[in-house]
């Protein structure tokens, strides 16, 4: 910024203007400017505060509410110059203001300050980036209940500690995954409506003695109220760490799922088959189709947990009320906010167009023994054996047919006989995955 | 565990023991075992089913039930051996109670697994935990009220860039922090609400054949309904991850008002006095008082981030459904709540017991140029000046003040003439940092 | 503490004792009990250099070290009682000391402060802490390498994106893991080396009157000089971020290992089965059996990174000299430096006892296409094209074997030639994964 | 991308292209468009060594290197075009070689892959990297210590808990910093020689069949010698995260002097005015004079932490060899580089141009009882009192000047003897705190 605009902002009691340095670190309109939106619309509402209230004449306020439009027309259509030497979106758009309006422009800036100009704005984008999120992660849920719908009988072994457990089936397994969106959306509701307190009229840290209407900018933006105390208002960053997290938390069930992709990519699993719009191939290995999308998917959990981890360590141990330490509070809102929108937008187009093996994931069932319980169960229920003790005879059933390199289907009724005399023909039942199913989906 | 024990519990598939070291890594009862309440009490419910649903005899339920409230007591009474061969809290209590009943101990696994029984535990314990952690933060609000009634008229700095900005009350930077721990127990509310589903009935992962009753557990339970996905309620733990933060959130808070107790005891500003019971001293600086309790509660952010941070790696790209992994999900939990516990408690009886220096506080304002917007407010009114050229006249009456070295109310009219010839007598009304105040508090 | 003893270490300032939670949080002889042979040590040295300097007498002195020999037996003997009482590990010894010797005990904190003690013995403490680790990594290399030698020929695939990729060794992939334990192993000792400095004599941050030699203690302790600047000395704690980063360092390497270890006993891989005395089995599926130990190993870098963490955000923004926060270094430290140790002989016993299944390995490696770049290779080296056009023709030849459900090396000449006409049939000595091996390995 | 151009570089296999999304997902040239010189470096590098091995033509790799140089002109001159349709650097380059010189280009790749390419660039970036910050390191310790031989008797508090402990100069204070950056720049110099190995050579994964010469092209790129294990050369990541955490730890360093900063720059405290061109104002407060770049680099901690925990999460668990998910390794470690550089120019610039207010330290100095332990080592020396008796006797004897509202110099002899009645008039040598500090200062 040239000394005379410096001086003009802050007044006569400088003497030279920043070094190129400090201009540097102090700058911030590469990242902010993201907010133009929100400062014109935070401004147009407190002009018509300023108005209604006859703190600013109707003309002068007419005037900065056409000056206002028409920097918001400029910015749309691409012409608005942003300029790294005012330093932020605010004195950007105050600057424009005044070139197009002339002197008026600085009517605009009384009763506030950009400590609570700036807390509004960042209110009303993260609240808009909580929708377009809870909006996205709708659309991947309908992908997901199509393919539960699909997949309801489609029987694939449910894994603990990446071990064949039980026969469950590709609905199940995917609605697992819509519930923690369901939470993750909540979560985002939570802070929106959380964050949803308008810091206007708090000026710098302590209100104004301007007879200022509170409750009608707050009204104007969509607020459900005026912040309660002003020093809260500037100082408060906790619905941006709260957003931070609800991003690392979806992005934290992004990264299973997107791990269960590639694992269910390999050879050895073969479960799905990822389409060659969502699959990569290998400058040099000519057999290569890399699951790379949800590799990514994977990686990003790292962004969004250092986005988090970033700002909680930013706002350790400041002192009330702003410091300039806060500017820091924007890049990674931004970031996460576009990484998870697009890992949501990268599954819901992967799974929509995988390729399910039903074949491999049937033949996985059976060869993992995954109705041994089935078979712990049975005795359970037929021979009136305690748990423990039926968990025990199957196991040694099981070990039976790892001998034998079969599976338990494939156990003849002498061979488990042999292990337990009680045992009847009716337990081949209890080893048909389909069957084992069935008698569990009854349940709620 | 004896090999006999680890045989019964694994049944017959396993030829030798664990290695020590593999005994060591595994064990988790030095953790866990905090949940013994909790999972007494999800055994009762899962028992009282069982037998309402005639899956287990009214005998064998009762002897169960009877056995549980022994052991209950044993633990309350500090009579129960907890032994870590027996590696975790379910099989220490399930191993008791077979040496009290005998072999229907056994029957009470049947419909259940570990990780069914360990999700609803958890549950259980993070919802008491967020009830405690409300209670506390509530019991401080009241001191902060307290304080904000009293000290309603004491005028302070008001500080932005740790610079002094404009005068406030010290009932309005408390208030501040009464808002932010509203908004921290919300956030726990919210988190408790969320968590208050019953992963009861979900077994090892797909729930079972057995005919059970998932909404009567639930209901007894206190939870609101039992968890829709099998596979999500025992692979879940967001909940955890939710909590975390939280705390984490409220820490941050607290480290905020932390800092300034600690920069408001040093005799530079000098605007605090801590008790001696909240106070140290020095073993080699005689002169020395130190804000020990302030600093540790600003240092155990760390500790927050960390358990936060710790729990967010440990469930990356975690593939469903239980994994061994999950087993390291406690230690932090139980590590923040207590943490945020102590802290809660400690910033409490710090302030409750601090003795304010209300003298410092108000020359500290008047020294601080804090009433110079008052001044820039007042040319924008009286001479109807555009805010950003008030501002600029303002800036060189504060740098005259510095010249002379003299505060703002003690610059001379003529003094401030000189700089703007319209100023009057009026002007000093605007630099009484109470009435600056009073102008300000009439607003919402 | 009593009144009586706070008093005596605090001198006569304080009117009132802490109150109860004041106790609890300030207390950390439970975590800082474990510096007990450090502190002796340390104490040892500094009375050594006081009788030199005659700053005090010999008599005294010796009262002193004899006093120190029996308090190290009774601990070592574990008659020793630490009491939460006198807070910390200093004041333990010190208190038992003046029960031993009387009023000379008083003498030994001549030209000393809990400072520098306290930054001397964490020092050495984590100088030894370095050299166990090391020691750990350097056994686990021997069994790598022991079963790299017997493993030089044993082939499998080698995974890119966990795409079957080229034929690799066993012998190479656990080498791989060798040379990352080669770099953590020098990240210890690199951090050993810049920490080995003696804060003793800085006292609390400025030095003393007393005529001390620093360059003796430093001496009788090992370190290879005093710190240049005592403000320092007392306010550095970058070793003990440094050594958990190292910590977590190691762990992510080992975490990678033990995903593969988790990937690979998965019935889909097959390529290891772990000893039974390092799977656990399931309480409720009797044919499970899981790499627990491999699982938890993964999630402790959750651990790791969250001590890491914890202490950076504990050192952010501290202003010299010691901080109470400073208190929070060594809980992260004792447990990172457990843990690590621990995941280290796991990782040792379960590769040990790992049995290897070389079919699972080599068919694999032929199912998966993994010579496909050898394919390309030949047709650059013997048809003279540029390797992207070979990489194309390949690609070919691969999907054409996807379509026939075959391997590459069970594709006939015929069909081979039809992409790419040129091919002869020396082209199946490139789809010999050995032989692809043996070309490579003659390189450097 | 266009259609043809992937198959031209992933071969035949694919039928259709990436989506718009999966493009956007993995594209990475914004971000590592950064590594072009280090690309054109290696690639020049592996061209030298293929002609020298004659396993391309002479003819064809000095068109190559001709190429090559052209482009690296072309990029120099802001002329080159990168397309995001080409992903990353290496194919931008690669893309643009075959415009200029035509189907030689193809032959640059033989015996290499993207794999080992990039691990060579960006381990070739992170070396030079070191350097520039060793020396930003350097040209800010030659401030300190020139301010550090302009105060070597400038006295000031030293402060532990905030709270005044003991007389030292601004020179000790400063020096401790330039002892922790020199701890820094050791801790980058051994980053530096542990990344010095050259991974080029091991292409996809494990080598390649054509007779390189892996020691020539080390040699050429400046490394020590190549890698040892191939598989570990394309899968290492840990020389990224040791630069990030060494990167974090000097941003914690800097973040303690930050904060001392703006301590010392508010009114309380007063012992600096930054000069104008490091300062800023306020919009709305025109008394104010903010230490806004001290506040953005006690923040800028928060990013470099962020980034370390951003990769040390992306590591976490990844299987060998190459995962996409490493794709996310180099945009932290540029911002780190880049934020601490930006960071130790600022506090350079602003240290270099503060004004420190020596007659506030030293008034500080008086004014906080700093000489209280020189009283209590006078009692040692001269009365030949225990320390812990002498430390009693001090409190009392603070405890009395705090009660007169007076520093320890202004304390009558009668008034101190009425504590301890053998003092004697030569304490009040002990209470001036230029003879205090002297009588350390000649301790080593």
């Amino acid at each position: 910024m040239s000394d005379s605009t410096k001086n003009k902002m802050w007044g006569g009691r400088f003497d030279s203007a920043p070094s190129d340095i400090m201009t540097h670190i102090n700058a911030s309109i590469d990242i902010d400017q993201r907010l133009w939106r929100q400062d014109i619309a935070g401004s147009k509402a407190h002009c018509q505060m300023l108005i209604k209230q006859s703190i600013i004449s109707k003309e002068d306020g007419q005037k900065i509410l056409d000056g206002l439009l028409q920097i918001e027309k400029e910015i749309e259509d691409g012409v608005f110059e942003f300029k790294a030497s005012l330093e932020d979106i605010h004195m950007n758009i105050e600057s424009r203001l005044k070139e197009i309006i002339g002197d008026s422009a600085g009517k605009l800036h009384t009763a506030r300050s950009r400590n609570d100009q700036v807390a509004t704005d960042f209110r009303l984008w993260v609240r808009e980036a909580c929708d377009d999120i809870i909006s996205n992660i709708e659309s991947f849920q309908v992908v997901l209940e199509k393919l539960s719908n699909i997949h309801k009988n489609s029987i694939m072994p449910g894994f603990t500690h990446l071990q064949v457990a039980q026969p469950v089936t590709l609905a199940m397994h995917l609605g697992a995954y819509s519930q923690m969106l369901a939470r993750d959306k909540r979560r985002f509701e939570d802070c929106q409506k959380r964050l949803n307190e308008c810091p206007l009229g708090a000026c710098a840290l302590s209100g104004t003695g301007f007879p200022i209407d509170r409750h009608y900018t707050a009204e104007l933006l969509g607020f459900d109220k005026p912040m309660t105390n002003t020093m809260d208002a500037v100082s408060a960053r906790d619905f941006a760490n709260e957003f931070l997290f609800d991003c690392a938390q979806c992005g934290l069930h992004l990264s299973r799922l997107a791990e269960e992709i590639i694992l269910w990519s390999t050879p050895q699993f073969g479960f799905v088959t990822l389409a060659d719009q969502w699959s990569t191939g290998s400058s040099i290995m000519p057999q290569k189709k890399n699951p790379d999308a949800a590799e990514l998917v994977r990686a990003k959990t790292g962004r969004l947990n250092g986005n988090l981890i970033q700002l909680m360590t930013v706002m350790k141990a400041l002192p009330l009320t702003y410091n300039k330490d806060m500017q820091e509070d924007k890049q990674g809102v931004f970031e996460s906010f576009d990484t998870i929108c697009l890992c949501l937008d990268a599954m819901k187009g992967m799974l929509d167009t995988a390729n399910f093996r039903l074949d491999k994931m049937k033949s996985a069932t059976l060869d993992g023994y995954a109705t041994a319980t089935e078979i712990a169960d049975w005795l359970v229920r037929n021979l009136n054996m305690p748990f423990r003790d039926a968990h025990h005879v199957t196991g040694r059933i099981v070990k039976m047919a790892e001998s034998k390199n079969c599976r338990l289907d494939e156990l003849s009724l002498t061979d488990m006989q042999g292990v337990e005399p009680r045992i009847t023909n009716d337990i081949y039942n209890a080893l048909d995955p389909d069957k084992a199913i069935q008698s569990r989906l009854k349940k709620p």
